[in-house]
């Protein structure tokens, strides 16, 4: 079996030490492992596979020799070294946000759509945390039929905002439990034992970046280019595992009974729905996991061809880490 | 000005005890106050205005002479007592949900319909805490044109299971902290840095009573016969202040600015919405106070005539105890 070279950029954030985790999880074939970082993470060694590697610098000449980049740095990292990436022969998988919406960046969620990875210029994107996880829970239902407006409201935990934002839970929960002033620094209020409905910065008609994800990318994963979204972002004070209420509306009736019948059998899925012995979605019980939880399904009472969902899962893996190694997965060579 | 006697009925819980908070906070004209509950309680003490007050028992003939009982226990002491009451010439305001939907019983929100009240035949009931808080954003809009639908997604205290709820929230961050194992007693599952999407048993086609009333008591409170509500309800690990993501469709198009013109005139409202300014309502903000705070006002993205909204305000208070209060107010003689 063909033995690839990897680069992880950005590799010393939350998002970069999961990619290492689960490349190794899922014996991803490396004959190379290069962690790269900015220059203040650079000699830090980390280990992996019970080996240690010492960071490197994310530089130009960094990405020569590579096959595959997983790209965990932020937007304008992702877009400064985009160009070498791909004038090295490697395939760029970014997690940023800067090429989804490029027209020719395929954007994938593999149990959806791994034939638009084909299709790549040397650049693929890894969806929205909170895309991904909406898109896995839905897309069987969308298969039935096609969905055409969805109402969404997010439940976001706080490792989505990266390392700083349990650690941030953490100091605020126990500054509240020690008489001390609470801090705020990643998030732009108190999130211990509070609610904040804003994530991102304001983009279309009062709906933040990340809230116009859901619409936008959900269109183009899964080849929607008219699917209209509401959603609602809020940050929760959960750890790990975000959590979406959905409402869709679909061309014809699906029953509940249909929608339980192929959510079971989805690819990246687990069906847990059974309100009488207290049986739905957690976070607590999808962190740290691969597989989008969904449960609660109902008809929607609003709309005879609608339904409403509950939908959990650990965004750090499937809903960014181990999603962009599915990614590579489709790259290589299994033979 | 003339004074009443007055009874909480199940005034050691968390609502009672704020319901005598709030009767010395509005100064309600009192002549006697007298505390009842089970067994359990009596001869406990409570003060009120800097007076001492012995709990007495909770039955029949602790009802005679009273002008007016407010209600703050369960639904089956509720049915048990409420015939006492009546027979005893006291108005019963309860806040259980024994009676919110006999047509014999008006269902009040004093901001919305106090018109309703005149027409009670001894009892008058209190709303649900998340109904209260979200019909009091969105009547100001419902009088602009009718609501027709809604979408909402609730984000729930954990007071609002009564004072046990953040006692075990507190006992589980504790336990968590010092590595003991967790225990659940009011909640069925962890609540602590978790979310839990069910709140009572199923009631309808897989929906939760919790969630039915939205609907139920939404349609009776704001006189809306044929709305129809999809509600999903979801405990989070909030200490106080219900949240509420809500999407609604109109007969006609109302935008942005309409809405945000008549939320921020609307009895018991207060505007909080700009997003630059990082403003919108928060539960930590709308603790310990009366009013609903409104923000994230938005036109719906998959129906023109929608929009969307956030909401927040303390269940406690005026999602109960401040709300039973007001009713009581429209009651008496203000001469």
């Amino acid at each position: 079996m063909k033995q690839y070279k990897v680069a992880i950029l950005g590799a010393t954030g939350a998002v970069g030490k999961e990619m290492m985790k689960i490349l190794a999880e899922r014996k991803f074939p490396i004959s190379e492992l290069h962690l790269l970082a900015s220059e203040r993470s650079v000699g830090t060694v980390l280990e992996w596979q019970g080996k240690p590697i010492s960071v490197e610098l994310a530089c130009e000449s960094a990405f020569e020799g590579m096959d595959i980049v997983l790209g965990a740095a932020e937007n304008d990292i992702a877009k400064k070294f985009a160009p070498a990436i791909v004038k090295a022969g490697a395939v760029f998988v970014d997690n940023s946000s800067a090429f989804r919406m490029d027209p020719n960046v395929p954007l994938i969620v593999p149990e959806i759509n791994p034939e638009d990875a084909k299709n790549h210029n040397g650049i693929i994107a890894n969806p929205n945390c909170s895309t991904i996880i909406t898109v896995t829970a839905v897309n069987a239902l969308n298969a039935l039929s096609p969905i055409r407006t969805m109402i969404a409201s997010t439940y976001q935990a706080v490792s989505g905002a990266g390392a700083g934002g349990p650690i941030e839970l953490a100091e605020q929960v126990e500054a509240l439990r020690t008489g001390k002033s609470i801090e705020t620094k990643v998030f732009p209020h108190q999130i211990a034992y509070n609610l904040i409905p804003q994530i991102g910065g304001e983009q279309f008609e009062g709906y933040t970046s990340e809230e116009m994800k859901m619409q936008n990318e959900g269109r183009k994963i899964m080849h929607l280019p008219d699917l209209k979204v509401s959603c609602t972002c809020v940050r929760v004070p959960v750890v790990r595992s975000h959590s979406i209420s959905v409402q869709m509306h679909f061309d014809r009736k699906i029953t509940v009974e249909e929608a339980r019948e192929v959510i079971a059998k989805a690819p990246g899925c687990k069906l847990v729905d059974d309100l009488a012995k207290k049986e739905y979605p957690m976070p607590l019980e999808t962190s740290d996991q691969d597989i989008v939880f969904v449960g609660r399904i109902r008809p929607d009472l609003t709309d005879e061809n609608g339904l409403c969902l509950w939908c959990c899962g650990d965004q750090v893996r499937k809903g960014a880490a181990t999603n962009a190694v599915q990614i590579a997965e489709l790259l290589i060579d299994k033979e």
